[in-house]
């Protein structure tokens, strides 16, 4: 694995000129998992599951100019739906926007979307009012505009976007969503397309260890056009990772997220009654990526989660799990064992133990 | 800017062998809009808007036969609608196919489609039953098969289509939608593929003068199944442009349109109760295409539209725009001022003034 | 035509590196209908019909790892849908695997799909619970894993998927779906992808005699979560293809069903009260390829089918046709005239005669 590919995902890239280009990729993650009260009836169940279905279609029309153009199959089998859809800017590496709908700036877990993670259930944490489906924007893109850029070893990305908004909604005063984040690669840098991020780099980046702040709000970003309630939040995540001999390598991520939410009930789908967790949450996942020479490397990994809402019982999860690592994060195969009752709702679940093998291919 | 390519959208093409070629090309138009009453509540509001995401997938499987699918996000935030889907056969420049969901023969603006505009707000006039979302076609596409093709310098395109069709509609014995357009270009001939139109070539084609003349009409096209009326309208479209010094141009765009509908009452979105526009709409455009060495090049420019139902009250808008002209229609900025109570639905709305910023990407 | 290539949709291929890829390609089936009695008022009819438009996006992402991803606008006009998102791994000829959302093992008219099969309307019989709409899966296609792969001339397929299952569905114990076919070909093997199907080559295979078992079965596959009921079928199909002098061709296809519902009444489209045929159901079709030096060669063909539900009175449909072959499945067009009552239910329909001109196109 050469450096320089490492986190690309690799499209076909069809040039038209010295400075134009279009590019189509995919991506495919599916998963059997098998859970020990998964059955309606209560009893286990066995399911197959196709969790994200990507196509991605980038290009360049002129110098510094490209359009991100990538959809997902987001609010239940059968449609393919926009997913990314934004014109970009580059004057240099420290000032670059994007426009339209894309990445609101968030914490690791969000920018490094279902592909590029460390473990392969990320998402069990209550998440930003962007990544609740189809009400303020959906998996973590919404309408708006992001400068973004780096200078040294700090990254940086401020964002404006639509957030919860229309008739109907808290909003009635068309206040936007603020939001950003900020980086700072003590060792090596990481290297991702944009803002965006992975949680490892199987070693081929160096020693890495970067620590974030990122940070939204939006006044009546909560609750009903009645009684509207303002939303703030904010998340450091810590990534680590050391490169050792045999090209093993070391890796230990961790997230502090603490949510504040002026209304309570609501629902994050009713965007007429709309609301977000209010309190902590956190995680913490260490991996080994193991020496091999074979068609894949094996990395073990094991991942702690626990959400404490402010005025109900918390909730934990622990997965152990194995990553098989063919071809970085474009080919890899996991199996995890998962047992706990934290889930994305940030609300204590039913406590379940699932054993899920899965598969993520992305060109 | 070469002729040959002006108005060409350069997908990224992957020749399969002499005769038979796939390509592959997308195109996005976002903006952010301030409107001083666009907020629930009344007061100003700043939204930012995908307007199109489009995907272009064409090919061409023996000589003269090809297919087009290209997707928009057409009825709301999310889902990648099938927005083209035919097939089409080429005899010779005279006589041509279309055969599937294609664009129904009609007025410049709907020929044009969003991309090809002169204006960035084309859409402020009452439109076909083609044009209402998911009724009786979307974005001027139906199923259907158009002939199409020209001889000297005149154009034309007649087809027949499903119009306003099916089970409890006003059309229960299932006529046809018919449609024409006829072009006829006194100076040079414009460009474009098939029977689609721009309403800029940026003084690269040298003097245009056309003049067209649409037609479209159905048997019980509007109504209620008790209660059916017939649907018939004309639109009579003129583009003048003037190629100058130092590639300069001046443009001049107008349209008159009118609308017999035989059935009062009903809406633009309900197919068993399907109501459209009845009376007239005019719109007149002129811009200036400034000389320029940099990145791009400013084309300032001027619209206004009245549109007058026959028993309602009128209503105009005025559009002041500022073109920033970097690859042709591929890569544009639009800077734009509209102020008025005209709009899509052809019924006087709320006055409002906005301001608009829009980027429009093509390869 | 090659054997090679007979029957490889050839989509656009962009090459990463020796050993991956990605490719890009379409198919688009449009058809006009004339029906005598196709009007909502029970007049004649004249309709078209985009039928089947899709997306072909595939790759290699290493050595004998590939995803497929293809799309077709599934459920109404409108939305592009995920028709098939999996992932795959072969290990040799006689293992290969198929992950993810992809075709469940059945009789061949639903191997082949739209595209490859013989005469234009396939689908006037009964069909499994994976090609109910949206319930048990969609166009054939589930969530599952697939085991697949050839010795000799035995081709086998055998699955495991969801079918129904969920909430208020019968299937409360959550039991999988067993899917399986079994082909020998007694004379040359036929050649698709996977094990696909195609029901006719052109003779460009030579003699083709291949015989198919396929089963499929669910506990609580039908029924109400209150009364659930078992579903098992069995279809036995043949094909048989003559190679004949001048490139001439004769090719007869049959297939026998017998479905065991153990549920009287619901419906294919109800989750919740989901019903499947109880009864036989046969055709047998007959074809002719004729020979030919110009654009293209005529294949006429004559189709019977004949649907026998439990308890209902038998349905019957003849189709005559004419298939006009200019690049094989890539290119043809298609006349054919349907008379009779039978229809995709199973249970006696209107009896209607139509005529109907077909264009369908592949890269």
């Amino acid at each position: 694995m050469g450096m320089a590919s490492i986190n690309a995902q690799a499209a076909g890239k069809i040039e038209l000129s010295d400075t134009s280009w279009v590019s189509v990729g995919a991506g495919v993650r599916v998963a059997g998992i098998y859970s020990d009260e998964g059955a309606p009836d209560g009893d286990s169940s066995l399911d197959f599951d196709t969790q994200n279905i990507r196509l991605y279609v980038n290009g360049q029309v002129a110098e510094n100019i490209g359009f991100t153009f990538n959809t997902d199959e987001i609010f239940a089998d059968g449609p393919v739906d926009v997913l990314d859809a934004f014109v970009s800017f580059s004057v240099n590496e420290q000032v670059n926007f994007h426009i339209g709908r894309h990445l609101v700036p968030a914490d690791r877990i969000e920018m490094n979307g279902p592909f590029y993670g460390l473990t392969w259930n990320q998402y069990t944490q209550p998440l930003y009012a962007s990544d609740q489906v189809d009400v303020a924007g959906t998996y973590g893109r919404d309408d708006g505009a992001t400068f973004w850029g780096k200078t040294g070893k700090f990254q940086y990305a401020i964002g404006i976007f639509e957030g919860l908004s229309g008739d109907g909604t808290a909003n009635q005063g068309d206040s936007p969503l603020m939001a950003a984040r900020f980086a700072y690669n003590f060792l090596n840098m990481e290297d991702n397309p944009a803002y965006y991020t992975s949680s490892t780099y199987f070693g081929g980046l160096g020693d890495i260890f970067t620590v974030a702040l990122s940070l939204q709000s939006q006044s009546d970003g909560v609750g009903t056009e009645e009684s509207p309630g303002d939303f703030s939040g904010y998340t450091v995540d810590v990534l680590y990772e050391k490169a050792l001999s045999s090209g093993q390598a070391l890796t230990v991520e961790a997230e502090y997220k603490s949510f504040d939410s002026d209304y309570e009930g609501g629902s994050p789908s009713d965007p007429t009654n709309f609301g977000l967790f209010d309190g902590e949450s956190y995680f913490l996942s260490g991996a080994y990526l193991l020496p091999g020479d074979g068609m894949g490397r094996f990395q073990p990994y094991l991942r702690y989660v626990e959400n404490s809402p402010s005025n109900f019982d918390s909730s934990t999860l622990t997965e152990a799990g194995l990553n098989y690592i063919i071809k970085g994060h474009n080919a890899k195969v996991n199996l995890n064992f998962a047992s706990g009752d934290a889930n994305i709702s940030g609300y204590k679940g039913q406590d379940t133990n699932s054993i899920s093998v899965g598969f993520q291919l992305q060109i």
